[in-house]
Order: C-alpha cells, then structure tokens, then sequence
C-alpha cells in the first residue's frame, strides 16, 4: 500500500472567482489523506445543468468564491488511507454529488444518505472536520471519504459514466422507488442531460416510454434514445390523446412552465416526480383531485441504489450520450449548455490538463 | 311493497335564482320512480361550503338556474321501485354528493365510483336518460338509484348524519387510503367542517392527531375534538418545531394560501393530502425533494368507503359537531358559512317545513 501521509495533493483545478465570472485556473492543495480517505486522479467530469446555477449561486448558498464546481468525477485510485478496505490504488472509481453525511440517521442507516440532515455537497460546502469550503470535480484531484467513492464496475466505459453519478442517479432513483419494469407506462418531460438518461433506463427497464418535448427538430433522435412515442408538448391534441396514460413522470424541467397539461397525462393514484430542482411547481388541485395523482421529488440516490445503478448501467448498456471536451473549451461549454445546446452532457477529458 | 309507478313526486325546495342571489323556494316534481329508484323524505340536510361556490357558480359549471343545492341528506324511504333489494319503505337512508356513475368502467369495478368519468353530481348536473337538471337535498323529497342511497346503520343518530356523506366521506377516505392507525400521525389543517372531522377520525382510528389553526380561540375546542396537539400555524417557532412529524396532511383549505410552511411539517415519504378543491396549490419543489414528500389530493369516498365510514361512524361515535337550523335561517346561515362562523356545520331540519 502506498505511504499515505504524505502525498502530493496539489491540485489545479477551474474555478469561478465571482458570480457572473468565466472559470479561470486555480491551484490549491487538497487535504492530506484521513483514515479512510482516498485520493483519485480526476479523469473525466461531467457538467451539471445545476453547476451553472451554482457558480451564480442562484439559490444564495453560504459558500464564497473561488468555487470550483462539479460532481460527476471519474478518475483512478492513487493512494488510500490506512483503514480503506472498499478500493485500492489502481482502481477506477466514481464519485456524485455527495462526499460525506452522518452515517446514524435513519436516512443514513436505510441508505438513503442524500437525504441525511448533514449532507455535505461535493463542491461548496464546508468539510465538517477542517471547516475548510470543499472543491469540486473540474480539477485533477479529489480526496474523499471511501464511503462516497464507488468502485466502477467491471467493463464499464469510464469516459462516458461520470454523469451517471448525478444525471444517472437523479432518475434512476424514482424509477427503481415505483418500481418501474414491464407493464408501465414511463414519461419523461425534457429530453436533456436528466432526461435522456431517464428515457434510456425506463427502457431496459422494460417500461412503455413516453417522451415530452417542445422540439420537433429532436422527435427521430429521441426515438433512437429509446423512447417508444414523443410527443410534442406544445400540441394541445396530442397532449390530450395521453390524458390518463403515465404511471410515473419524471418531470426534468427546472424552469418556469406550465404543468397542469402534463399532470392531466398522468394515470389514477400515478406519480409525477419533478427532479429539475427549480422553479416552483404550481398545480391545479383539481387535476390532482381527479386522479388521487402525487406530485413528488426526489434528490438523488443513495449509497446502494448508486451500487445498483452502476451495476444495471454496465449490464444494460446505459450510458449518456456524451460531447467530450477538453478543459480549455468549459466555458464555452457552459454558454452552450445554459442555451441547451449540447446532447446530451459535457465531459471534461482532465486528461488533457488545465 | 307500495305501488311505485304513480307517487306524489311534488317537492318543495330552496333554490338559488341567479349568481350572487338569496335562496327561494321553488316547487318541483321529482321524477317517477325507474325500477332501481328510491323515493326519499328528506328529513335533515348539510350545509357544505361547495354549496356557496355552487350557488355563486365559481367554477363556470354547464347547470342553469334555479339551482337547489345540497348534497348532505339524510331521510326516510317513501317508495321503491319494483327491482330495489338494498333498502325498504320505512328504513333510514343517507345521500352524499354523487347520484349516479357508469358502473362498468375501472373505477366503478373497483367501487371508487367518485372517480368516473359519468360521475353525476346529487344536484347541478344533468340526469343521462332524462336529460333534466337535477336538484339537491335542501328539498322535502329525493328520488335516486338504490346504487347510491346507503342505509343508514342501526343505532345512528340521523339528526347528525348528513354531513357524514360529504365532509365526513372526504376525509376518511384519504385516512384509509394511507393506513391511519396507532403509531402514525395525522395532521389537519383548518378545522372547519371537514377538518373538525378529519380530527375526529384520526383520533378514533388510534392516531396521533395534530391540528393546525390560524385562531388562538379555537385551541380549547380543538382539542376537545381530540386533537392530541393545536399548532397556531402563523406562528413560525411553533411550526419549526413541528417539521418532518406528519405522516398524513390533510389540508381543508379551499382558499390561497402557502403551502410550503405546511409541507415542511410532513415526515420523509409522508403525504400531503388537499382536500379543500379551492385555489391553485404553489409549493417549492426543493421542500418535496429533500423528504420525498408528496402532494396529492382526494375527490372522496366510493361506495364501499362509505358503508366502512358510516359503520366506523356509528361504531365510534364519531358525529360532526352540528348547529340545527330552520329552512328560513338558511340564507342567514349561508352567510355565516361564508365567514366561518359556524362550530361546525349546519344542518337544515326539513321536518320544519320550506
């Protein structure tokens, strides 16, 4: 095992130095290894929707610039704490959106972490031991609990499975709680970075997919994702035809928008789950009336469903459809993406250096 | 059995004659009796506050004018038509707020006929073989498909029954829809004339029952309902002090207000159940995602759900708390309704003659 108390933990990293500011290079020293630390040399990071609205810091986190954002992390083991026992250097492992919870709640202990009260964020939170603001994945190292650190499945394509670390997890999660599978009817609202995953796993689930977009330009290539019919959200006829017909929706818009139109295709006693994280959801309670239907979320998945997802991914073949960057090209990347000009996620090859 | 095919249909009732109106009588002729009909002698009737949004006709509904409202009637059968099996000349009957349904469809097979398609309203909606306008319970007489004229059970004190068929059926069924019992807890909101109930049967079925009001003088009496915990929901120490405890919400409240104080009160994967049909429901999406907190609502109980409720009803003691008014009060007490000034519903004394 490598000597871990002294490693070199200098880590260059983009970073947003102000709220309405282009990423520009950082360089710092990541924390030297704790007992069951890991440190992994970033190879690929994925670029979140979510990392824009933090870098202008729309929701007014208590976190202070320079931030560094991302949280879908490739990379590979370079050395490990004392007492790690789940990965070794070598290994090619992932980490998402979390880095750390109190392991005794009750959200802890059935494995739901990301609902724990003491969530730390992989980029902007303070680490609870040092007080220190963590850094995120746009950088070339990162130093994590094993706990948060999974070990990449046998066979699985690492360039391409960083965004299943959040955008993966994030519909994932919903899909297996209501027990998505044959005979159920999945639709998808926004065929983004969420949704394309979300079309894409409700499939080899062997679900019905049903997919909302305001784009007719994209209805052919949502097809090939998976989708067995797109409709045209905008068309009041064909919304219509759908009144009664989902199970569950997993709704991945996090703007404004109207979304009685979308409840009404929703199925008696069925579930419409907004995971964009955005806007507020305003909704007839009427429509919800007539159907019993529930409006719910979801934040992510926890430390076994994140297990699982990996697992069913490299079986199933389920990976996002990727534009491979290289660091030098992220804020353009990030203009393009806040105009959802991409398909379907951004990765950052770290390979190439910042 | 009494000769069903020429009875004296003539019916004496309160109408409303137009939108923003006091309510006259009007004299009718209930319809002659089909082979499944019941004849019945309204002896008590509810005063609902849909009858107000009704009679002002909020909801832009296809009825015209006179319309009689009511939909709370409790009575005593005249006459059977020659195919009735379920009840018999003499017996006491309850009719709630639904008349009529297709029978075939999935939600009738399953006897949530509130959720049909062809859902007949008790009164504001047109009768599918004759076409005419029918008309509610604040009248002497009723004429109904034994389908939805329930028995009343043996023991029941009539006088106090009728709103069982309406606010009492709104909220029992979500409490059996999601299992109350011993160990969970159930909070209402707005304890008027369903929430009054609402406490009621939470109680009775064993739960921990927790009320939230705006007025500081109805603590006492809230708690003699049987609420075990009167939160005063303006106050912000009081509802922090109560987030993430309700395992069911039942929300009462028909006009707008903000919701998202409430859900946070909700436990993980709790369920927030609005019942009160009023104004659109505006919540933020990041209070549903960090509990997996659903919002959803209720349009009543089938048929099965109401036989369970009136036999938990009787079982249980379980009444609304009734102020017994004359016909001639009615408008006055309309109003009083209007302003939540009744502790906690009204109900007409048809005996007394229109």
């Amino acid at each position: 095992m490598t000597n871990t108390t002294h490693i070199n933990t200098e880590t260059h990293a983009l970073a947003a130095y102000e709220q309405h500011g282009v990423l520009k290079p950082l360089t710092f020293n990541r924390r030297q290894l704790r007992d069951k630390d890991v440190a992994v040399r970033i190879l690929y990071a994925g670029v979140c929707h979510t990392d824009i609205h933090n870098i202008k810091n729309e929701a007014n986190r208590p976190f202070s610039y320079p931030l560094v954002p991302g949280h879908e992390i490739m990379g590979e083991v370079t050395a490990v704490g004392p007492s790690v026992t789940t990965v070794s250097v070598g290994d090619a492992v992932l980490i998402g959106v979390q880095v750390d919870s109190c392991r005794r709640c009750e959200r802890c202990k059935e494995h739901l972490e990301v609902y724990c009260a003491e969530f730390s964020s992989t980029y902007g939170t303070k680490d609870p031991i040092d007080g220190t603001q963590n850094h995120g994945g746009f950088s070339t190292m990162y130093v994590a609990d094993e706990y948060f650190v999974f070990k990449m499945p046998n066979g699985m394509d690492g360039s391409r499975a960083a965004p299943l670390m959040c955008a993966g997890a994030t519909v994932y999660s919903p899909l297996k709680q209501y027990e998505i599978g044959p005979g159920k009817t999945v639709g998808v609202i926004g065929i983004g970075g969420l949704g394309h995953l979300a079309v894409k796993y409700a499939r080899a689930m062997g679900a019905h997919v049903v997919a909302f977009t305001t784009s007719p330009g994209k209805i052919e290539e949502i097809k090939k994702l998976g989708a067995h019919d797109v409709v045209l959200s905008e068309d009041a006829a064909q919304m219509q035809a759908r009144v009664g017909t989902i199970d569950l929706m997993i709704d991945t818009i996090s703007s404004s928008y109207a979304v009685d139109p979308y409840m009404w295709t929703v199925k008696f006693d069925g579930v419409y789950c907004s995971v964009g994280a955005g806007a507020r959801l305003d909704v007839d309670p009427i429509v919800l009336m007539l159907g019993r239907r529930k409006l719910t979320s979801s934040a992510g998945a926890g430390s076994d469903e994140i297990r699982e997802m990996l697992e069913f991914s490299a079986k199933h073949d389920v990976y996002p459809e990727v534009e491979m960057i290289k660091p030098d090209y992220l804020n353009t990347a990030l203009e393009r993406l806040e105009k959802n000009d991409v398909r379907f996620r951004f990765v950052i090859d770290m390979t190439k250096g910042i």
